[in-house]
């Protein structure tokens, strides 16, 4: 039995493609209600788990990161805050991870399409022999619509939320996002199975996720950016073991974060025998992006994370 | 007895103000040299235990973030790579944090000196009744000599390592920095008791410290930037329970980082009164930066990351 019974079920279907407050409302809820959403991978369903590298070179780029929804809460209104505790979330039996030409953070040294199909099971994804990923599933894109008027693309996040690629909104964990328009306007998509703190290719391993959300609207807090709590520790299938780090360093902290993962590529080449590409897509889906220092002017540190777990390291 | 007894003494005077390979080296060592090096506190012993916020006022800038050292490492060429283990790391039984009007990400919001003296004492530093931080004793200075001729400043790293300010370079730890002046010019500095990534008001708990420390050259390695592996799970003090987190968004990241930490200053003062001083100084010594993502153009995520568990919550 699901522990929370979700009143409203949401299909695959009832998406949207942009942030919008004239978008109708497919349904009206009360603040409190739970909510079942069957999601469709990032792609919105262009990849299979059977694709090749071909899909991504036809890619429609126009019907990516679809979110579903919206879902009008009553009572909420600008200026109020809507807490959404995730309290399901559950990836498909596979999953893809791309490399995309124009997109990511190598956009310009990685321009030949890549492609990887994963198969998800027991909480694990292989990516090779001996090198296996737990599986911490969260949705990509959680978010309302603006309060202006005028349609927002999916692909940034904003203020109001939207693609925010956080990979520690995990099942137990609960986002607060700043209401701009009436009745909130939720939307929710882009299922990850895993992520690295960055995304740095681009893609996580994306897939189809069924996830279940109680939507509760908050008079009582007003924030302007979205903050969220936690479910437990942090990582705690791949914080088992020692990590390899690589610092980038320098005044622009985008630039410092390109070499500190320029260096993780060529260390996972080295050590690890993996091809660029390879490397670029693991560290887009394992490996943690944190700013060491911000203080030190003019010079700022970058470190990209890999945790050795994944390795079978203990 | 201690399990790495040390070839070579270093005392608290033998310290310098630049990084400049002309400066006379204190020690020359063979490779796989244990030194033990007795450190004043960043503020070259200006803030003692009984210090008042007077002595930020007249702190001598010109004087701090000194490092102990040079080492000559025989052997060490550029191009090596020198292997730093951190095989010991003791903090005095106090320490400092300070807000120094000009210095930190909010220089500009922050302009009133502070000073916080902490206590420590069988692995924690108390910062308020309720509040209490685990000691996680690193260096924030570990670096070599450039190989350019000149003298640099020690406040901002560089790609052979200086002020890194790595929370993670704890005891156990191995850090790998690129030689490039002839015997590769150790030197080390600024111990902190415990730090949040970001090190945000750029004061973490300041303290004298003792450091025991491997230097072995490699032949076999060749890096242009600091490397490290740590020596276990991360943070396993702070990690036990669950974090809340605000997030900064926009196109520039440093924008961003300040944009969380303004959010994390407002969601301590809210929900557990602190002063703004108070909540900035507790981000620099126990709030974590990290990049949610860097690829959904044009606007980035970077999320401050609050341990509960330091108000006691499991």
């Amino acid at each position: 039995m699901h522990p929370h019974p979700a009143t409203i079920h949401v299909a695959r279907a009832q998406h949207h493609l942009r942030w919008d407050n004239s978008i109708p409302p497919i349904h009206h809820v009360a603040s409190g209600a739970v909510i079942e959403f069957d999601l469709l991978d990032a792609a919105n369903g262009q990849i299979g788990p059977d694709a090749t590298v071909a899909a991504i070179e036809t890619l429609d780029f126009g019907q990516v990161d679809q979110v579903n929804g919206p879902i009008f809460v009553t009572g909420a209104e600008p200026g109020d805050t809507l807490q959404i505790d995730l309290l399901d979330l559950q990836p498909a039996d596979w999953g893809w991870t791309a490399i995309i030409p124009g997109f990511g953070l190598l956009a310009d040294e990685f321009t030949t399409p890549a492609l990887k199909i994963w198969r998800l099971s027991n909480g694990w994804a292989d990516f090779a022999p001996g090198i296996r990923i737990p599986l911490a599933p969260f949705c990509g894109e959680i978010g309302l619509a603006p309060g202006a008027a005028g349609a927002l693309s999916t692909i940034p996040p904003y203020r109001h939320g939207g693609n925010m690629d956080t990979k520690h909104l995990t099942s137990g964990a609960t986002l607060y996002l700043p209401v701009e328009a009436p009745g909130a306007l939720f939307s929710l998509g882009d299922g990850h199975a895993a992520q690295g703190d960055g995304e740095v290719c681009g893609t996580a391993i994306e897939t189809p996720m069924r996830a279940t959300v109680r939507l509760t609207v908050r008079k009582d807090l007003s924030i302007n950016a979205p903050q969220f709590q936690t479910g437990g520790p942090l990582t705690p299938h791949t914080n088992t073991a020692p990590y390899y780090a690589t610092d980038g360093i320098g005044p622009d902290l985008l630039e410092a974060a390109r070499d500190a993962i320029r260096h993780m590529i060529t260390h996972l080449q080295r050590a690890y025998g993996l091809s660029r590409a390879d490397a670029y897509m693991l560290c887009s889906v394992a490996v943690d992006l944190k700013l060491a220092e911000v203080v030190d002017a003019p010079n700022w540190v970058v470190s990209a994370f890999l945790p050795l777990s994944i390795f079978g390291e203990r």
